[in-house]
């Protein structure tokens, strides 16, 4: 029945399941090699990201390569929303979402009318004067705004360019509760990370949640959950306690190696890269996890393909995600050395994916 | 009245009006062949884009080859009224108008100073404090701004980015019935098609109006009107008896394989496409479909032509207009492959039309 479909690419993915992640380390000849001291594995990005791009039927319609929606973008950011949500378009989804303030949304938008943009988010400062009772029409307001389209997402982005106005996340965590609601899963970055390190439980035991922190939120999510500091010499032990205290979410803690860890497993990504630290990097990397965890979460979903129940969308997710990342990264720093911006990185990713993994 | 308005352009559009649409499928010898099962004939589209491009005469001033308006654009959608209007510019027309609420008229100004954006339509929260008289004044303020420039269209788009704000969708069959009573033809897509299902008269035995569902378009269509499911066995069939229902007005069903008919005939285009199904695209056709159409028209009405009555102007401007996009489409693809976006295509519709028709 596979072997009717598209032989060669089922072979591909079964020969992946059989060496796939999860579970002990043994059988995983070619995608893993023992890399890293503190019992993490070396993920085969590019077998992952060959694994979970989907071929491209012309019989399949609109929407179905992925629908992604970003909820992030204020009054004071406007440029990391608008890179997550752009990277996803460029990797291959089909439509792109962003849910900001109403100061945010004309600016993004003119960076790109591919994007469909919704000013729905407030801040305190719209609704200073308003009563307690206003404000909570307002709250109810925007959550009835992003509900409505809930349903129709593959996956959300929460954070990029999010600020941290106490009114706009708590708005952002009630959109938290939605997604959980209609088993949507969700990446958390930046600011998001932020009320997520606060506020535990918006995430805890949600196993579609994706965490990718940075140095610095990685350190606090550390010393907030785990009570300690971070240990470099125990990253990927340390990595899978916080991903299991935190009920078994997946976090990506980037670095020079990306590790990876649902709380059972360990993954590093190391491959290629570029010494250009421009800010945005992080946007195309959430961006990209929430297109690449939707198309390995409809690769599970098809009961023609044999996923193995222990394999994990958010880690497929994350692993090609990083590794797309970093080929573009370089492939752009090739090109424009110190000069290299986030929006070069984002010109490259299809030049990458389809050097990794042809469209035809 | 019309008379001494423009005389020239009324008189232009009686005789088409008179020689128009409908009629049997003899007479069009060279540009169809059959080869549909269910009763539609593909047609070659490339003969039918030589047939309706305009030589380009250093003699002709600006407008005559054609002047198109998009009615669309409102808070929450800039992209696709954009889309619909460049493309126009891009496939040859000379001044294309785009009529938008006051929100998205500076962003869809600042894709591109080609456009002229006019930021006349209103949504309900603008004027939710109104009372009922007042908001009859607004009313009729938006429609006097319309009806200012209706008799300079060649054709207008409607629907691209319109949103389906009540009183927005009001004004908006106002726009349709002053476009009426100009015989001004009109392209009706997206949310113009959730407008025009909703009430099927304001197109009903219009003979200059083009409907381009896509697939949940049709579906609701379909449903509404005929009162059955899309019967994918007997498409061409159906599409016919659709079209005949609504009066014979020309209908592009957009798919795999574009079917369109006009209650008499049924004609299908299934060259070259691309696999990437980002959101736009059809925003595209609308475009260029009024393009075309206007194209058709003037050959129609020009006496030294030997148009056969039977030759519909608007189908000829879908099947250009479905040919030309699945060739920019295809060309898009080669170039930027998974990571192609409607922008992308956009961009590779003067090499398509070229390479079909060279401008000399």
């Amino acid at each position: 029945m596979l072997v009717k479909h598209s032989s060669s690419t089922v072979l591909r993915r079964q020969q992946f399941l059989v060496r796939t992640l999860c579970g002990s380390r043994t059988h995983l000849p070619k995608l893993i090699r023992a890399t890293m001291s503190s019992k993490s594995e070396a993920a085969d990005a590019e077998s992952v990201l060959r694994t979970v791009t989907p071929s491209l039927d012309p019989k399949r319609h609109k929407g179905q390569a992925g629908k992604i929606a970003v909820i992030g973008g204020c009054r004071e950011y406007t440029g990391a929303p608008y890179f997550a949500a752009i990277s996803a378009l460029k990797i291959g989804a089909d439509l792109s979402h962003v849910f900001c303030t109403k100061d945010a949304a004309p600016v993004i938008k003119s960076y790109s009318p591919e994007l469909i943009v919704h000013p729905v988010l407030e801040e305190s400062y719209t609704i200073s004067q308003f009563s307690e009772e206003e404000k909570r029409k307002v709250e109810d307001k925007v959550i009835g705004e992003v509900d409505k389209w809930m349903e129709r997402f593959d996956c959300l982005v929460i954070g990029p360019g999010l600020g941290r106005d106490p009114f706009l996340l708590e708005c952002v965590s009630k959109i938290m509760l939605l997604a959980k609601k209609s088993n949507v899963p969700f990446v958390v970055d930046g600011d998001g990370l932020f009320l997520v390190t606060n506020s535990i439980d918006l995430v805890k035991s949600y196993p579609l949640a994706v965490l990718t922190p940075n140095v610095n939120e990685y350190k606090r999510l550390v010393q907030k959950v785990l009570n300690c500091e971070v240990d470099e010499e125990n990253a990927g032990d340390q990595l899978r306690s916080l991903a299991k205290q935190i009920g078994g979410v997946t976090i990506l803690r980037k670095g020079k190696t990306d590790l990876i860890s649902n709380g059972e497993i360990v993954k590093s990504v190391s491959i290629y890269g570029s010494p250009r630290r421009c800010g945005g990097q992080g946007d195309i990397l959430s961006g990209g996890v929430a297109v690449f965890l939707s198309w390995a979460q409809q690769l599970k979903s098809d009961p023609e393909r044999n996923f193995s129940p222990s394999e994990s969308p958010a880690i497929l997710g994350c692993i090609a995600a990083s590794g797309l990342l970093r080929k573009a990264a370089a492939l752009a720093f090739t090109k424009h050395k110190r000069s290299t911006l986030t929006s070069d990185i984002i010109e490259c990713l299809g030049e990458s994916l389809e050097d990794i993994c042809p469209a035809s």
